[in-house]
């Protein structure tokens, strides 16, 4: 299985607190996430592999959580996933506390680990340095190219930065670079102009590595009615040509609008994440539109590493109701092997 | 359990003509309403309260109707829904017929009766009584605090008068007297003026007691793609500083949108009225997103006092057959204490 | 059983490639649709009709297709397909290879067939006729008369040339002439003008016949998000006194918004076409807000004879899980007694 989207993990002692506030795309004044959907599957999925009974309490999980510690629980968790790839998008960075970087995935999994760069990160960064508004475009590319020498993917955040409702067209260089001058101009920082989050977008078609998309829900910081990936059909057209893979990442509540698109678009691709978490009585409509050989899994996992398992067990979960023939070839498409040939990764 | 919407229900004898025209939202042209799902969710649940099998044909159900006679039929269907309070919203006034007030809905079910406030009502009350466009701002304050003195909370129905696609910001002062003005030399009446309709959502925030948000489907006069409850995403962000607790009603189909709000807005909950009744099968998607802490139960039912009864029934079936642990704890949050706590009843 | 909206079907030899290719909605770069939900459908139900086991891969399949011969096969799968009538679309024209027309079709599947006339094909062939702008009104109209002399329906494709987003009004002759001026200075070709689209749509009132509307999902050539049939419910209000019966075609993913307009409006109707075939595990959600009286079968099939079967086998699986109580009489309705009382088909 390839974990095909998936973020840092945390390596700190947990309380109740932050474990729940990692249970949820939230923020948590008040509101106990521990009483959740995602948090009752953590209390079906995870404590066995801890040595407890499945559903023990959380007063009991976190116990026997401390007791084992950060490292032992995270390898154990990981490795109880059974994925033998993990993608990791590095375009989120922890703000504080011991986190597990690419390195500490990998030796915590046993799984190999590779990047998913982000492009709206190295477009700030390109501002950061100082470039200029005419040396932005050129700037910019010359930074994708150096941050994915080694990338499997790159992924856009336009669904936070300014929705899906955005013209498809190539921006023209001469557009380009006025945008940035207003941008860069107002001190550059989060990128939120639609001509440069476009300009982004088509810099990675011409790279041609595959591109992920922040679709659907994820935390309030996304206007969930322009998240619809469907808003964005006429740029799946537009990119046809390029023979790019472009992965719509989450999806719901707009899922099975994604099921279409990679039906009719040879060039599009849906993926389970954050779904299979949040909302997996759901994943049986990814289902009903996509071809096989167009859905990938991933996790979508931040922060705990209970996400990782919890992921995994539902979606092979999902699979074993769903499918009544032809289950192994099948799971073998959606959970490995689609995600080998769209990433090309061996 | 509370149930913490719901109308006026009639005391009248019914025919099979008005009982069917009162199943339904729609109106009722040469259409039988008795051949219709939540129909035959009454055949199911309410035959054996007035001595009959279940699945009686609706010939049998409605001569032993007449046979009780509506005070008694009301009174065993009621107290057969197991409510302890109910919240009425009193803005929908019944035209004929005899029907039961607060009073007789509290001699009947044996509950708590409170009232909830339209504020569409109250706003337009205050207009044909004569306000002037300088002092309509005061008067409806003064009325609503009025209106509201023994109040469990108020209510919107922005989405029937205009759509939720608004304005999120507090109107000014200067705009809410010119608005005022035009509506008022129009002959008031209907309110349909978008600031004036957002006056009275921030009014109701100023005013501190919880707001019910019509979402969702409903009746004919609203529009249907644009009363998806996110399209008001960015008031309920800007609403989160007051603290008053914001009630997204009914929701289908758009519900998992509102769950994914109350899921990332600490202010915002989801109530599964009119969908409890109309579309039950979609219940367990109100249960993917949202914390079990920000779901609330209502019947919504208007007009028949089997509506309340079915949508206690389906309810409790629905959270029997989707919880598989902590069952108790949460159908006792989910039924009637996330209500006490959200709606301050004692 | 009424198959009320189908379309021609091959009479042609075929390979797993043109087979497949006939699976799906998708145009097929390099993509497998035998690799695809509809795909093991057929595999689940059409085997057992050329006396091979359900589940038979498609190599053997394919082998035994062409063994039989395409005449037999059609002849086979149309019979078991068990519908007494089919409403054949013919304003979808195969390109090449032997297909079977009207007569064809009414051969092989035993059926009484009757047309379904699409209004864009008739107006764009007044306009190859040479029609002037001053004349193209009543040219339409009155050729409009002419092809639907034996016809069951007509069917506007609405959604493919412009998205269910116009304005309901009917347009003014002077705006319909100038429009039509602009369409055929230009060549006239395939019609996307939104006022001559909505013209057609008015003519269709006038003449009277049922109106079949694409809503919802088909192939990439239209923009689904303006697919959605809620956008239009302006104009079912607006067309409510005519009383023709709109029929909702497909719907998915909008379905839930197609059953509340059936819910209230007395003269729209819900057909499952198309999601039947592709994305069945949806159907239930059909029943959840139409009354059993607005909901009408068809199977969409186009192409493959397979597609008829699969619809019609779906379909009665579907209403037998589904139906509870009064099965029997809402199965009649659904599969037969509406298309006989809508399209007036004796």
């Amino acid at each position: 299985m390839i974990d095909a989207h998936c973020h840092f993990i945390t390596a700190s002692l947990l309380d109740a607190v932050s474990f729940g506030a990692l249970c949820t795309e939230a923020s948590t004044h008040g509101v106990s996430y521990l009483d959740y959907p995602a948090a009752l599957a953590i209390r079906r999925w995870c404590p066995p592999v801890l040595d407890l009974p499945a559903f023990a309490s959380f007063d009991d999980y976190l116990a026997r959580r401390a007791e084992l510690g950060p490292d032992e629980v995270n390898r154990r968790l990981l490795r109880a996933a059974g994925v033998e790839a993990l993608f990791v998008d590095t375009g989120l960075r922890p703000s504080s506390g011991r986190w597990l970087d690419l390195d500490g995935l990998a030796a915590a999994s046993g799984a190999v680990v590779r990047e998913v760069v982000r492009l709206e990160t190295v477009a700030e960064d390109v501002a950061a340095a100082g470039a200029s508004a005419a040396g932005f475009a050129a700037a910019f590319t010359s930074a994708l190219a150096e941050a994915t020498r080694d990338a499997v993917a790159v992924k856009s955040v336009l669904a936070y930065r300014h929705g899906l409702d955005i013209d498809p067209a190539r921006p023209t260089p001469y557009a380009v670079t006025a945008a940035a001058d207003g941008w860069l101009r107002a001190g550059g920082g989060r990128l939120t102009d639609p001509t440069l989050l476009r300009f982004l977008l088509w810099s990675a078609l011409d790279l041609g590595l595959p591109i992920q998309l922040h679709t659907g829900f994820g935390d309030r910081d996304l206007r969930l009615h322009r998240s619809d990936p469907s808003l964005l059909q006429e740029w799946y057209a537009a990119a046809e040509p390029s023979g790019v893979p472009i992965v719509l990442l989450h999806c719901y509540p707009y899922h099975r609008q994604a099921g279409w698109l990679a039906h009719v678009y040879p060039n599009v691709y849906v993926d389970v994440g954050l779904t299979v978490t949040h909302a997996s009585p759901a994943l049986g409509e990814f289902f009903e539109l996509a071809p096989f050989t167009k859905l990938l899994y991933s996790s979508d996992a931040y922060g705990l590493a209970e996400l990782f398992l919890v992921g995994a067990a539902q979606f092979r979960a999902a699979l074993s109701d769903w499918l009544t023939i032809d289950a192994d070839r099948i799971t073998a498409a959606v959970t490995t092997e689609n995600a080998r040939r769209v990433y090309g990764h061996a």
